[in-house]
């Protein structure tokens, strides 16, 4: 087949590479060990049913401390009539666990014994009396564990499979085993390639790239039972990595060529694949991810099975399609091996807060973070981009657009493949709206008061619009009405004029410019966004800093189209203030956090109000109560105090209360 | 306070635990260490919440294989009107991931570009022609990965107390971090104690109990995140055990003491707790697992904090009460320590098929196993006894009886805190009614293709009562109709008047004598059972093992009361064995690969059908194919065939169809 890149659709790739797999017998467990019975084997799979070889109890033994005796002996015992039984002849002292006597078949709990002495008198020694004396009567086998009670002999105790937990390695070692036969762990080669590649802990400059999916790959691969075997970086060399590759198959069970993310440097595996083994497949028709390759290579003559087959797997370079790739393609494989049942999320039905498209020919893994708001469990897209590691990281579950799928409404029902377990979703907090450093301490603050902040930033008005359409729990606003001078009231009675809501101050904060270190072009105030060599990064339209911004635009009588820049919109403070680090920019306005955050100089302007929009029905739940304890926590408030620009003092006022 | 044993409840022991942790300013985070940013790191739990030292990308970054340009250069660019562009000055081949030149501010991809040589013919190398030509006009931005669109320095990467995953570790590398400041995994001693324990592997004799409790503990304690340090077993000796638990204190941050499980051994820990420190609780009133110690031990002046204090958690011997005392008491603690938040288990809600009593004074901790059969999810009570370690591994999950509950009806709703994942109790068949030892063989064979099988032993007739009641997807049945000489169809109509049911032959066995080796007691045939130097142990009523007696027995006119034993009844034909091979009975009626099982001869008397009966409601679904499947897979039969007393050549006809 052609090395040139040729999507094809999932399933048929994934056939297309077990059929390879079964052609060269590796369909199957690739081989067992055997281990000792301790907490090491936790985590390892059965690679054979385990039967018992003892029962459990071994032996008749008693299920209390008391005395060993016969039912028969004491049928008639009443509390008005009771019969007393002598002690070595009639009756026995067991402790808890003991082996019955021979004789014996029912064991008197200690607590209901008289222990007398030969005058008829409390026994000294209530273990070993002359006699005893009981009122009750007991059925046979009464207070006794017989012997196969919990295990017997011969049964089966655990199927070939089980992903071993501490408690089945209680009931292996009860049915009498020390060792076990288990799956070995395959061996997995991981080589990053390219020359644009740098290991952590390297400075770097402009076009280089920190490698780190060999360490998501290495941590994949040992979660799922595997032994990951990192290789160091090979630059783009065909003879070097050429010798990797065949090195990496001589000495493993399964290769994972990490390409660099040009089509160029794929192309580059696609050809080694060929020429050391077989191409099955360059390109998959999923997103993101598509650039993966399945192939099988040859073992040299130095290795030790000479000759035999070793898959590949070309994974994209894209850290989103690296990680999706693993849990695609090399999850179900590694379990194959080790004989287990392949993963499985569980997966709850959310529904999505917007519209998403979806190219019609791939299997598209949408990220999402999920979350109870009032009645509903809602799943917001996050970043579609496959460069961007932290969606992943965000992510609460994946929803799948399969082929043929255009998109989806807002509204639409959607299945979630969970990445946590569905609880922890009901502890989720939904804060939508204006951007603020400050949220970034909450999160923190938060988190370790078992609550989960995640943050849309869509700008002031729109977090009201989608506290109106009850996708999240509170809205950060700061928007100012030019008539008034006041904050955010109007507004609220504008957007939301039929949902009751709770409006709480939040911070104070300066708005100002943002300008390289030590402000080149010297840029003073907003009267210099219309110079013609000053070039400006706006923020969306509906952010409380635009409004800002054109109400003084306005009041200095500057139209938009005099500002160069005017229709470069961000979301995010920090993101103006990146554009304006990497002179995409001269200025953008913003907070001084920003500012500070990327090294720049900021021109304080204004002070604003930043407060919270909290609908009432959230307000009585448990999942809030921490957010305004929060506000009122003299450790939170002075953390917020200390990032530049912020003022704490009316943190927890009170604007428009819930009746 | 007092060493004995008096039961306090759950929340109260654990405050009290809590407050002595707090007194000893050990209810927070142990200590913590750095460690390197590699695929070692995960399920380490992150000390501090990281912060971004780095913007991802770091740069501006082409997003495509393509040419670097200047949007507004080509604004006009239509497929009629194309613009060509000057490369080295108006455009500049780049890769993917290359650093975008500072005067260009879009990339066209390359697929999108005619390049052109000076002639105006097709460039040989299109990454360097001398001329592009573009058809197509692109918004500023586009095709181009902007500084900080992963990540901006200085934001929040992941909070403390986060748990790393892979792809965690993707974006800490991402954002600068080379290495990571973790909580320090916590020391745990183990430490078994009891004269009666032998080491797994040991040859056992009546009395000794083989010792796993340490191998489950340690288990869980790695798997919480915990070092655990098993030490070997400490015989009954009051100053080895306290020379010991000193040691253990010394060295480590918690001491796991296992105690044996008589109320004697117990006190023994009680009393050195007091000794060498603080008893807090001696019994917690948790079912199992109530004579639970807390205390704190004080270290020596041999150790190096001398003088600081230790929990020490007194775990009850039996097994089920000390991994569940581990998930109670351990677990919470370790958490703690790592500044992670608890475990919390998913939950279901599920209906009881059982009635369940409880002792009202307790939290009762239930084992089940849970699945759906038809539309409900169904919760079925496992063994109570605390011994039964089999019980929580078989177990789906715990049903918690709050203090103050006596019982649960059948039918009422429970919530299941599940120990699987609720996704494989959809694949979950429940079998009920007569217990044969090939469903051993089936459930390993089923769990293979991604069923678990869980069978409930309650004989014929309660199998098929089961089935009328929606319990179980199908039921095993041998019943013999004394009139007709046929098995179980006029059983069927009778237990099963409105339930349309399928019935399909299993096996046939072999039914017999199971009397010890070299048969001592000369047992020939059932006229024997008359003999009043020969005792009997029984079936339980309903099971066909036990009908098949009675018909014979009252063909030969031998009424129940010559029986001697008569009234003894197992559930099973291997505790029937059992109960032979312990001597508790002369013999007992079962099937040949029972008497095998434990080494007894078998004077096989009669040849009997075992059907399966399936409601035809549940025929046509996913669940129960592989089961149909295996009935006619040749390598199933063959395994079945290989156990002795059974004939596989019917297995798979249909008795009784489905219309």
């Amino acid at each position: 087949m052609s090395v040139y890149l040729h999507d094809i659709p999932l399933p048929q790739a994934r056939a297309r590479f077990i059929q390879a797999l079964k052609d060269a017998d590796l369909d199957k467990i690739l081989g067992t060990e055997s281990v000792d019975l301790d907490e090491g084997a936790v985590g390892r799979v059965l690679a054979q049913p385990v039967w018992a070889k003892l029962s459990s109890p071994h032996y008749h033994a008693s299920a209390m401390d008391g005395f060993a005796l016969r039912a028969d002996d004491i049928a008639g015992a009443t509390a008005t009539f009771p019969v007393s039984l002598e002690v070595d002849w009639q009756a026995d002292y067991v402790d808890t666990g003991d082996p019955m006597p021979a004789w014996a078949n029912a064991v008197m709990p200690i607590e209901q014994v008289e222990a007398l002495d030969e005058r008829g008198e409390a026994a000294a020694d209530v273990r070993h009396p002359h006699l005893i004396r009981l009122r009750t009567a007991l059925p046979p086998w009464s207070y006794i564990r017989p012997m196969g009670e919990d295990i017997v002999a011969t049964q089966l105790v655990l199927p070939s499979g089980q992903v071993l937990r501490p408690v089945d390695l209680g009931a292996l070692a009860a049915s009498g085993q020390t060792t076990i036969l288990v799956c070995r762990r395959p061996d997995v080669a991981i080589l990053p390639t390219g020359t644009e590649l740098v290991p952590i802990g390297q400075n770097v400059k402009p076009g280089d790239i920190i490698e780190y999916n060999s360490i998501v790959l290495a941590g994949q691969v040992r979660q799922w039972g595997g032994n990951p075997h990192r290789f160091p970086i090979t630059p783009d060399s065909y003879e070097q990595l050429r010798q990797r590759i065949q090195q990496a198959a001589d000495e493993n069970d399964l290769v994972l060529l990490n390409a660099g993310s040009s089509a160029g440097s794929e192309d580059f595996s696609a050809h080694l694949v060929s020429e050391l083994g077989q191409l099955l497949v360059h390109g998959v028709a999923v997103r993101p991810g598509h650039p993966v390759i399945l192939g099988m290579l040859r073992r040299s003559s130095a290795a030790k099975q000479a000759g035999t087959l070793v898959p590949i797997i070309g994974i994209p370079g894209y850290p989103v399609s690296a990680a999706l790739t693993g849990e695609i393609f090399v999850e179900p494989l590694l379990a194959l091996w080790l004989g287990r049942m392949p993963y499985e999320p569980d997966e709850v039905t959310a529904t999505m807060t917007r519209k998403v498209t979806s190219p019609a020919g791939d299997d598209d893994y949408l990220r999402v973070v999920a979350g109870r708001v009032g009645a509903r469990l809602l799943a917001a897209p996050l970043s579609r981009g496959a460069g961007v590691i932290t969606s992943l990281v965000k992510a609460d579950g994946i929803v799948i657009l399969r082929r043929g799928i255009q998109g989806l409404e807002a509204g639409s029902e959607v299945t979630v493949r969970l990445y946590r377990p569905a609880k922890e979703l009901e502890r989720t907090i939904f804060a939508i709206g204006s951007h603020d450093m400050t949220l970034d301490l909450l999160a923190q603050y938060l988190s370790e008061r078992g609550r989960r902040l995640v943050s849309a930033n869509v700008g002031s008005q729109g977090g009201l619009v989608a506290l109106r359409r009850g996708e999240a729990h509170l809205a950060g606003t700061h928007l100012l009405d030019a008539q008034t001078g006041e904050y955010n009231l109007s507004y609220i009675r504008q957007f939301l004029p039929e949902t009751p809501v709770c409006l709480v101050t939040w911070v104070g904060r300066e708005q100002g410019l943002l300008v390289r270190k030590n402000n080149p072009k010297q840029i003073k105030s907003l009267q210099d966004l219309a110079r013609s060599d000053v070039s400006f990064i706006n923020r969306q339209r509906g952010a409380g800093t635009r409004v800002l911004l054109d109400f003084h635009l306005q009041k200095l009588g500057i139209g938009p189209e005099a500002v160069t820049g005017y229709a470069q919109e961000e979301y995010t403070h920090l993101a103006v203030a990146a554009a304006v680090a990497s002179e995409r920019a001269d200025c953008g306005l913003g907070i001084t956090a920003a500012a500070r955050a990327l090294d720049l100089d900021f021109i304080p302007l204004f002070n604003e109000r930043y407060d919270l929009a909290i609908p009432c029905e959230y307000l009585p739940t448990d999942l809030l109560l921490p957010l305004f304890d929060l506000m009122h926590d003299v450790g939170f408030r002075k953390a917020v105090a200390s990032l530049p620009g912020y003022d704490v003092s009316q943190m927890g006022n009170i604007v428009l209360q819930c009746s």
